[in-house]
């Protein structure tokens, strides 16, 4: 990947062929549960962007024509906010629960020096229901984010599991409300700072030692065992209604993760999780990586939201979603070589012309192979066979056909595998059988 | 399609599914030639999109958190000049003839009350050589057109075929040298306007009305007959160098168009084609509706240009490359009836849950459907079997599968086809024969 424009990336011919074949492999996933694509303008009125109050690095737009006309709309910066438009706007229209996902650029207005991403891929998958919508959605999108990463042969990976009820439900037995957001900050960024920064900030919320020491016995209750011990362990503190709904949501979700055959060792449950200050309610995940790529971070997230078009809308629309960060998943997936690049064309076969005289006929057989349903390509510029099979070797072709003027009256060529260096004769009245089974070979 | 922005266009989900239908038959199409994808950045720096004196309907973007940041980036408008930049970065990675293909909105800064769209979808193919571009691809890219066009069902519809070098070859013998271009834009406007006001303004270009007369016959030739007689009409003419080479691309892109399979009827000389004042330089072609749709004008069209990164470099790309005109089609396709937009959901079987008390075993159904291959959505929320035959009738589903406690305690359901009202039992230990046999049935 490289950029021509600071922050803006673009790939060279191999990678985006493996950009788009991860991308298709997504889709499939998110299809094979019966969501549907969707696609947003890539404009927002301004005053929608701004609406959650937004760090205002946003790109606006003005027509070069009229530096003067009306500033009003605005590059979109997350998939979340055009999909809220997107619901009311069309709430008439759509048939909920509303099962989308959108893979799609978003842009995002930083001062170039900061070396950032100016534009990058969001991959966001949502149900959104009208009123209210089932718990049982938010195991689906669970487990569909963990069968997308199973599909690309993600290496070792599990994803921490929680309900913000939960967390926000215990907190309230020791923090006094007005401090809570303060504290999931605080809980938020655990693994950035040091115990010693911990518990000086904590100091400033929580007086009593005997609730420090609760809350940490809380922080670490993922460390006394698997999921079933961290849940009895949960369980039994039985705290308040909000805790006790979070627990039990947690144990309904494990539960229907069972029946969608996810294992228990790829899903952790994790009290402290909190996925920031975002608008999340109830369940929020995390999938990172384990092994020798856990220095990535967290690959794709979500959870349950109460409400997706607060500011928005009367009509309340519940929702629960997952993103995952092909931006930077991808790229760091090709460099550590679990993503092979190396192929330049989406096409198996090239056709060489190694006599122009005759160039209908080399185009007759690439037209027969693709009518077998081969992708080919014919290589039709004037040079030698030679440059032909170099051409061939630099854009990662298997296998070449070629042909001579004697070959060509015989109503025959040849198929070639470069890598195994084999060959056959392949006839023109029975190419389809010879050539299928040709390729077919190791 | 509905804009909230005006000119920004949006689909409602049955409209997004055929219109991604129809963008994955295209990309198919591209790429069983050996056409690779390619993704350039949606900002280009505002004198690249200048460079070729464009009518500045460009969107700009500035940052909103500092108004007076530097201005020096835009939207692209088109596939085309990214194209030419993104070659000339990266000409040292690119193996050449380099092809490739790009499907992705481009934006115009237009005016929002000239009520036109301010974001649309370009789809452009070419292929680009370093230094010279064998003929034989403008024959492959103008079959690979008429083979997408095919593989869409497209009603009837014809390409017009000429070189640009035959038309002003033949005018150069009538015309003054500084003239051309002007009678050319003349030409070009033919069909927009009146016979007494092209014979008005030819007149200025040409005084002889001796050669008016040639300019008439040359223009209406293309009425004479077949592309075989219309050829030889062209041939016997002889009238110089640029002329007769224009004469002999154009007969030997028809000779490779039939080893490409491509039926006569369907490509027609026109000699009076000329696509604008665009960069064509050889081959031009254009392809319009025959029938019902024929008011729609040009579905796709494109050409043969020398070089196409002009004043961006020293190095020479000559190009041949095509653009369909999908953001104006489709939607017209939708609105004719040529295209079905019935489905909501990309999935094939609702699964429905008629006792929630088991809802972990309808979810256990949907995903043994969906191992054995089937795209199959869980209808999870709360509410009665008739809601949810309703939903699945909404959505556009062809089959349901439904189970009450009894059915689900013998290991069975139902599935049911909601056109033909036919249903069979489907047993849990044979769910792969059993659901495949009734979804083959019509």
């Amino acid at each position: 990947m490289r950029s021509d424009i600071s922050g803006f990336p673009e790939f060279l011919p191999n990678e985006q062929i493996v950009f788009n074949r991860i991308i298709d492999t997504i889709k499939e996933q998110f299809e094979f549960y019966g969501f549907a694509p969707m696609e947003t303008a890539a404009a927002e009125r301004i005053s929608t962007l701004l609406a959650k109050g937004n760090d205002n690095e946003i790109y606006g737009l003005y027509r070069i024509a009229d530096e003067n006309s009306k500033k009003s709309i605005g590059l979109r910066f997350d998939l979340t906010v055009p999909l809220a438009r997107y619901v009311v706007s069309n709430a008439g229209q759509l048939i909920f629960p509303h099962k989308r996902y959108q893979i799609s650029p978003v842009w995002r207005g930083e001062r170039p020096q900061q070396g950032r991403y100016r534009q990058f891929y969001q991959c966001d998958i949502d149900v959104i229901g009208d009123g209210n919508l089932s718990i049982e959605y938010d195991a689906e999108i669970i487990s569909i984010v963990i069968n997308v990463l199973r599909s690309l042969d993600i290496p070792d990976f599990h994803t921490k599991l929680n309900n913000r009820k939960i967390l926000s439900g215990f907190l309230k037995t020791i923090v006094a409300e007005n401090e809570i957001v303060e504290t999931i900050k605080l809980i938020d960024k655990i693994e950035k700072i040091s115990p010693e920064e911990f518990d000086k900030t904590i100091e400033k919320f929580i007086i009593s030692p005997e609730r420090i020491q609760q809350l940490k016995t809380f922080l670490n209750v993922e460390k006394i065992g698997d999921n079933f011990e961290i849940l009895k362990w949960l369980e039994t503190m039985n705290l308040n209604e909000e805790y006790n709904c979070g627990v039990v949501e947690l144990n309904n979700i494990l539960q229907l993760l069972k029946k969608l055959k996810i294992e228990d060792s790829l899903v952790k449950i994790s009290p402290k999780l909190a996925r920031g200050l975002t608008y999340y309610t109830g369940t929020v995940f995390e999938t990172i990586f384990d092994g020798s790529m856990r220095t990535i971070g967290s690959i794709s997230g979500g959870g349950r939201y109460d409400n997706l078009t607060e500011l928005m809308s009367n009509r309340i629309f519940p929702g629960v979603g997952a993103t995952i960060g092909i931006s930077r998943l991808i790229p760091k997936l090709m460099e550590e070589g679990f993503l092979k690049s190396d192929k330049l064309s989406p096409a198996t076969v090239l056709v060489t012309v190694q006599d122009r005289k005759f160039i209908g006929n080399y185009i007759e057989i690439a037209h027969e192979l693709r009518r077998i349903g081969i992708k080919t390509e014919t290589y039709l510029q004037d040079k030698n066979l030679g440059a032909q099979l170099s051409y061939a070797d630099k854009k990662g072709y298997n296998f070449v056909v070629m042909a001579n003027e004697m070959e060509l009256l015989e109503k025959k060529a040849i198929i070639k595998n470069l890598k195994t260096r084999e060959q056959n004769i392949i006839h023109f009245e029975s190419m389809e059988k010879e050539v299928l089974e040709f390729l077919k070979k190791k």
